[in-house]
């Protein structure tokens, strides 16, 4: 599951492409992906709820800006019982200082953040390692 | 370059299997690497500026507490142009408050943290892709 | 109206069973009620304000995270004239110093909190009381 | 036990009635009640120790300005086994922000406040339920 | 496009009146407008897209208390290239402390508050100008 | 009255220019206007006050950095019963930390800013409104 | 009512003193005072809510450490219909920056401060005034 | 020298008032005072310093929202040998939390403030008391 | 002097084994001791002043919550000239971050902590070696 | 161009012979200089612009007090493409925590402090390098 | 092992003696102490990690100013098996703000602090008696 | 003495041409200069304290990074009787928040900063000149 928030930083395309690389390694790793996307915090608690329930194996998450404000991520997060891989393009850490507070990091199994794309794929490599 | 600061946590027995572990995978990517660990920050810094000069790919970098409390490695990292990855083996934001400054996040190229000792095997895995 | 949080902590079953005890309760106060849970800030403030358009005596609300980030929901509060009653199983106050803050505490007539499920049911006589 | 802090406020006549209501609940509740008042935090502390000695069931306490101030009324409740429910007249929430901080909140069993005299009744209730 | 958040303040009649006003005077300045209205931070970080990828010549932008606490919808207005406007019927500045952090005042083209429905007005003509 | 603070950052020329574009549209709206600039605090005050005494219909006022640092200005404007709209050329809150505290925009009845020049032009639109 | 905090800073001989003084000066003002000295915050308290109920004309109180921490205090001076003067030996603002909060200025009808025993004698003439 | 900052609250009559309030209590005490009053914190910095060149007895100044934030008037008070006494018509320590911070009465000799245009006589029998 | 103020974490019996222990080492350092026990601040403050008056050697303080909230028991150390002695069972700065301010601390002589009921031990000795 | 702000600290005649060392010192650099001194943050903001609009050389400024209040000075200092070299006697480090904050530090080409008088001459030694 | 950091402040003379009094203790004690000094945390670190390794007894740690910055040294302390024991000359709580954050003291066993060399001897009874 | 901390900002060839500078200057002014550059903390307090007990005249230290993070370093240039000089190439203020604390500024005899390499050359004048 995926909840990329800047789809107007790297286009429609790229977008595209990233999900193209991702459905290709998951399958060299025998996984089957389900990537979704919302501007709305409540989608991604609810996500992270119904992965959990549906037995999947991790959640790949790209929080975006609610890694720094949504508590009611951080509390879904700590509620269930399979992984969660946080993900960032960026290093939040070298942005803005309101970006330095991580409600998801603070509830996360890892974090993987400043790769560009290749942080997803890493993100991938670490949920088929753990 | 490795500096893991916590050798009292996981034993030597632990440290020699993650070098070997390493040594393993760093063959498969075609690396050669160079481990060190110490607990001087003059040390990290002194080696974040060699890595640079020698020539090296890449740096990984365990700073331990040092990721909270030291500018003057944040310093090397902006000062050098060779990528250098944070790894950290549990989450600094899931722990005390004071671990969520994090002074080398804010220089380096990307963080993985989270994965105990497969951050390590991640962050080889990003120096090969980027 | 109920937007209880935690469904993962307490489970279905209870869930449910505070559903009944709050049906048995509301019948014993002459009272009819309407339970809604969501994950959603925006469900939250609209149906406050439903909930007041609609006559409703009162609204018992458990906001769960968004009682620490929601200005929204506190300002939806102060908004309507009927009164509101915070509710939280566990006392906020005992847990992480992000859930000290209470922007939902600001606005609403009274709260009731650490009781576990008895705090619903102190809710509904505080709204019979008042 | 009760440590109502703003006689000035309600008035001798309506503390009277409080306690009257208060007793008249407790006798129906089949409880026994002692209620004390007092402007020394010290006070507050030797009762709070006290009822646990004399193996009282719960105590309530509403303990004005020093659920702001005192440590010392914190620690008691946490040396104590018995329950000890937190009430307040007014919600401190939409007081001033000095009454944010809440060193009774982050001990207590749990909370009820907003409601009036009304609090006090729901403590009581709740006193019964736990 | 508008989130006018307080429509419990203002009324109904009210809230059709602006409307009224606003649709006349876009009339004059030649614009068509599209008003819409929300209690989701997550509607308006979708608007604020989908206005930019439609050609729009400008949104105004009433986002409320999400001024406040929504990262996501400042980066939402970084991320587009048409001119966003934020509007407020009062002055943020004159109320809460918590109301004096603008996160959308941080991305904003502009920003004009304090002026009640008049705000929109000069917001208009603002859009006109710029 | 303008106090524009930053002559050196638009030349004069833009400066007359401004003041031409003003006088031309205070004459449309029938407005008298004297245009006054200062680098003095005391100034800034004392002409609130002098514009209130002589019976203004407004004060349109830049205060540059006074906003951030001038209580005396906050209290001047308080103090007085004409209309005191705040315009700023850039926003504040897209600047420097220490320019997001606005201790006029707390005191003024309404604030236009980021709209360059315009800004001032809106903030006539807007006198003419109240 | 005086609760001199600093006994070992000025000796029991200068208290005499300004004992002395302060009931010649009341005498000459037609006053009758009664001066208490107290380590314990709840006395002082207690002697405010005293000193209101039994029709005194004004209450003159040195808080001493108090000053700094009791809400309680804040609380039964706010709650008290007749005046409280606060008076300092010392200027609490030229000391130690836990002493510049101050809960009694906040509540105090005025306070006079670093005038030595002076700031006694000028309490008394205030009171008289009031 | 009276630098009193509030004309447009308590008008012109009454400043006049207290002026002859001042000249007949000083008249009384054998003094002669010169008052002056400025919206400047530079003219009351250089009044500050003549005061002490001409040989004043004392100071007596209202230093109105430039105790807040005058650390110039701070450095002039500490470099001066005469008594400067502050004195506020409110109290400030009762109104916004940006007027508890007092630079002005960290290096005055004392402070009265409270007892509205009493305040004054007061600061003039203070004065002649030193 | 002692104001142990966790009765109920080490129950009556140890504290009168740690009274015997105390009693036994003050015999052979040749003290005389005088042991005391309070929940209220006041008497603290009190029994500091006392010890003084009464040519007391040294004070030995166990001021548990008190610690961190009292600024008059501060004074009242600053304003003796015997030296006082903190002691501490735990170490409070591996508490709750409210623990690490430390008012008697900033005044006492000396500090011990973190060695359970040998804290007060070595008290003794110091005591006996200053 | 000199705002020494502390002519009480050093007396009349130091501060002449200040300016002798300077004007002699500006002579065997081939300056010529013009010195002057004011109480008012706006004569320092009017003289740095026109210092920088009549083609100085460069401006030595001891902004003293304002350094540490004055974004205004800030500002202006941006504003000019002349350097600026902020100059104190002693070092604000060295002194109140209100001195750490440097608003002209932030603006300026560089500074020179806590040489006493010397500090000026290595000002002008500066300028004669940049 | 001792890391005393002010040998400036008690001179060469004095901490031979220091350290003949500790071997004399430490005979009377059957204690072999090893007394080592450096002015690098990164040897603090290393000493406290070989003390454990060497199966020292304990570790008496003057850490001078890294106890306020080294959280490396707290982690190292954490990390190992035998108690650490923190010394102090003076009263760190008693000095700069900067000097009251302890992250030593969050890890020690227990600290020592304000009886100068004696401070040292106390520790030694502490560490036999532990 | 010097630690230059940022030689791959600058490059060895301008390392090298600033060593020779300030030798040719040593010279003229008569000094002999024992140039010193370490990453490590540690030898920067060794040296500061080896050139006191050398008698050296003067220290002159840039100390990078370590400016904002050392107390050992404050407290070593605290404990010697021989003045320090800092040096930066840059302005700390001008750059990030986390530069603007400044614990070598606060023990340092006086501060040169932001004339690149001629900072180095006004500090052997500052040293010629004390």
């Amino acid at each position: 599951m995926l909840g990329t928030r800047e789809p107007e930083i790297y286009g429609t395309t790229t977008l595209d492409d990233i999900a193209g690389m991702l459905e290709d390694r998951a399958l060299e790793l025998g996984f089957e992906i389900d990537m979704r996307q919302s501007n709305h915090e409540g989608h991604l608690v609810d996500w992270v709820q119904e992965a959990n329930a549906s037995g999947a194996r991790a959640v790949i998450i790209n929080p975006g800006a609610y890694t720094h404000t949504s508590i009611a991520l951080h509390d879904a997060i700590k509620g269930v019982s399979i992984p969660v891989i946080e993900v960032h393009l960026s290093n939040p850490h070298a942005r803005e200082t309101f970006r330095h507070v991580s409600y998801v990091g603070q509830a996360a199994k890892g974090s993987i953040m400043g790769f560009g794309a290749q942080s997803y794929m890493l993100a991938l490599d670490a949920a088929a390692r753990i």
